[in-house]
């Protein structure tokens, strides 16, 4: 085991992790930290409108057009792990098997830092419920009689990314990352998800937005430091420090 | 200004600061920070029970045992810098001025960070009332028209202490600090106490199991660290990173 | 497609809709609505306790029975489209397939609301998985994906209806519906479910209750509409408006 | 009493209904509603400190400044009627006297609806204590025997705009209005703010995202409308309606 | 000090503690309870619309009508201790002095339990400030310090008795209490009230409706005790018990 | 059916029932009550760290010695009633024919009261999955139609037990129990865990904590019980009373 650091993030469907957590990935990415990203669906059935609004497509067909962005968007990134796990969407069900699949990415990836979905999704059950499944594997990862022998998972943090229309979701984030650094990164990610062109200015929005409420909670007016664009993420866990800050 | 960091400690009564915080400032004094804490009332009234059934006890006498406690217990904290406003307790009460005052000494702390009792506390109205307070003076603080030419105030975090049956309170913890280098420095600060020896086994045994919420959530079996005492505290505001952890 | 209006009903047991719904249910057919009703299940095994109390009952009498009922309560409300999926209760489940069947019937109503039970019952699970698999059910059918070439469903609002005992249920009405003008129809429909008499004098009290909450809410003594009866629906989602009330 | 419809605004400092409730005011002005905007404060202390950067500054050019920028707004809006308590700020405080002067307000407006701020807000206490004092004169307007003889308030909805950081508010916006149609008069609003234009930006991506919202909760992919941009808003009390939407 | 059980109900209007705790108060009388009553206004102002309707009323005349009603109410609970504190309402207001003589009523008092209003109440901010004067009066009876000599409250509990419109006030009964044996005092006591007969029809409904959850949770079909009236309450504070029930 | 009281406790994992409810048990059985304990599961895989850590161990060797444990603490407690169930942790899953074993034995103890998890537990979803499947087995065996001519269930009281960490899992207690007598038994019960001793005195200080808890809310200063230890529980449904204390 090395001294890298390492990071993984569960997507529901293909796209969500570029929208919500593409500036931490590409931040973290560039310090050095490898970053593992687990697509349990392409969310061919449920988030392709604009491919199955074209003559003759099929299933397989939506499945690679949406594989294809996810693997741009995250070489995009910096990212050259991602997994997919293929296990269908809207609805999204994850089997006993596939399950321990993910506990075993949990275990071989050993991350400082996990990253989910909101805990509450009315428009999108397949959200809330990853992170459901997230908790479970977390847990899973941590028990010493789950085949026995592998090094057990530590206490990672589970940081829920940001969801859609935040507030109709009781998310509410705790800690603003500044990804100034990467938001091209980030931008040029957004822009491989070309079936989804729409929410391209939106996730632009959000992240000036989101900047300026870092540059609030640092200091505003009296000190605060000049990011143009941040992420948010609301911590599951507390956490524990030798200082306060 | 040096370059000193500096803490504030707004505390209802007299002993409040010892119980809740008398680890992170014990902790926070070994590593040069300057703290500076504020008892707006002496509990003189409602928490001195053990003082006023002696014979002949008067206002001024629990005020001054109350006092001398307080001083005892900061400098056992490592901390010379304590101020009482003596603004009465059951209830305690701050008009205009007394805000002001509160505001003069934020301003002239200039805190990393601020600290101070749960949002919700029927138990005890005065604790509420003073977390109520600290937000506006903090507000207060923050306004450049408020003394215009004096050095504003920045976006310091205002920590929410561990209160008394924090269940009751809505209280929920996101940041352990293991205060295990300072533990010896709290038990002398709470044995400073001597009208609440009733509590002196319950902090104890607070603190010790706050350790374990410490190791619990720094790995657990799999790498937690070995923290014999810990103290909780619950953020009010986001806080602004450049890397998770 | 005609330019009627419709709604979707979706109850967990077959008597349900009559006391939480059947003001709203009548209100919108005598207005032209296409009103369609699902029952899950006939609520034979949890919720005909007086029909068990007879000698010799059976599981299919007991069906027959409620599933009379429902009938003769839907025709009382001036709907004649209801449908019952027989499922079973206590507990009610539904499996991928079950799930897809109620897609189906979403897509062919393309509903302008829909209606279900509250979010949170200790006292009945199978009414919180009900609402839980009708928000499933509403997302899945909005997906181009599944069953490509029908037509998806929009946004539809999700009302939940009045559950029994309110307050442990965390439901909180957003909108009062007059339903003074159809009340002899509910009275009408509650009175066919002749294995909960039980029940009868409530549900009267209860929508004359809300017949004062909704005087109270729309002027009170001060202009308040005199509504003699009234239900309590609590929204999911957020409303989209051109002009504000 | 002629019928025109009326609303009511009322704003902690001048510049808050701008940013919070542009769009509303101008499209209900628009559409004939006389809108009346009632200023409790200048903000003069604590939300001007740009023009406390300048030298020689006083409170009342600060004063002067603010109320003359609210009046263009007001007027970019295309409202008329718009009054300053000018009661001072961080903290804002009204007595017993400025109490019924706002009550007196309400009812000569009469208002179909009122707004105000959120219910909680950590950054800004005078935030939530005007909503507070909203409720509380709202009540005081409902009495009959409060100035008896005048004309008492009916049951006016309070709609609380959207804050700063609505995520650290608890704020959930429960509708949607489109101001695609006044988008040009909200810009031009915002633009008189010219010691905030730090601000402009902010919530121009805003009320892009919000129009999102709009669609999103209109129908979406398959027949959301297309606003460009919208306004978010949390109602206080139920509704009452004759058919559900 | 005898043996006999004492109880407070401190009510913000003349009227509430008879919608509210009507039976509560006359089970407790006829059990040999001391049962005294805090009304600390008249609801004068605010809750007198029928009064202020008939010519030449003026306040004096209301205030009249509203203390023979509420002790006629309070006799035919079986309750001779009724004290007005005739503070004024909507907005009512409690100074030093007026929380003090509360705390001298308490003191005197010494109830068994405590009763008063929900924590929230959007209409009626009289009411929730109620509790919260209420909570700190309880709070100061508690100081050793405050009249040294007396005789110190122990910690009794305080319910929080029924609003209307349970929902909007987030009010959540955890008691229910069968009045049936005295509801034919509460029925007198609510006919009392002749300025407020609209009420009198929705109370009736409520006792009944809360009877139906008395016999649900006592065992419901399956054994549940055949209540026909209950009142609901709110505990504010954990009990303390030797044995599960 | 004789006279004799039961309870029953409802653990997801062989020891959770002596951390969290020892003292209840003990209590209850010293009292005469009849109290059966049933372990889902015996926490091999994710509860027995230190038996894994053992070279050779295997899965049956973990769970015969879970089982040991788990047997002997019961006897310590005094309950000869302890049933294990098997089914598997981490996760922990019951399908139908589980859960109706689970209706099988609540039926045949007609407990007066039951025990199970807390709501909520992102940490352990074994825990928070099995108090839903408590709550859906309650609701089954008070089913008439299922297995018709058994004794259906009334309502018994459903107690959560104390998790750790319980501000993390919202947990509130609003019942605290005195242990005192009956402290020996689970300080015995706790020994008997030999594999997690790292526990053993972190629960003997909350059962300290506790004592604190149930002196302060029965009386404190004034008139407090004496009591050592204590143990907490939250109820999920309101309670059935004649009389208020």
């Amino acid at each position: 085991m090395s001294e890298t650091r390492t990071a993984l993030v569960i997507s529901a469907h293909a796209a969500d992790f570029v929208w919500r957590a593409g500036g931490a990935i590409a931040l973290h990415a560039s310090r050095g930290y490898e970053v593992t990203i687990v697509c349990l669906s392409y969310g061919e059935r449920g988030e392709s409108a604009k491919l199955w609004k074209q003559d003759g497509m099929t299933l397989d067909r939506v499945k690679a057009a949406r594989k294809a962005e996810a693997e741009n968007a995250a070489a995009a990134l910096g990212v050259g792990d991602i997994r997919f796990f293929d296990l269908g969407d809207y609805p999204l069900e994850l089997d006993r098997d596939a399950k321990f699949r993910l506990v075993d990415v949990i275990r071989e990836v050993q991350p400082a830092f996990m990253m989910s979905h909101s805990h509450y999704d009315p428009y999108n059950t397949d959200h809330m419920y990853t992170t459901q499944v997230a908790l479970e594997c977390r847990m899973i990862a941590q028990a010493w009689g789950h085949n026995p022998g592998e090094k057990v998972l530590g206490a990672p943090q589970l940081y829920l990314f940001e969801p859609h229309q935040t507030e109709q979701m009781g998310w509410k984030p705790d800690v603003f990352l500044d990804i100034s650094p990467v938001w091209d990164r980030k931008k040029a990610a957004i822009e491989c998800m070309e079936g989804q062109e729409h929410l391209w200015r939106y996730y632009t929005n959000a992240a000036e937005n989101r900047g300026n409420h870092f540059r609030r909670n640092s200091g505003g007016m009296a000190g605060g430091r000049k990011a143009t664009h941040a992420e948010g993420f609301q911590r599951v866990f507390p956490i524990t420090v030798d200082e306060l800050t």
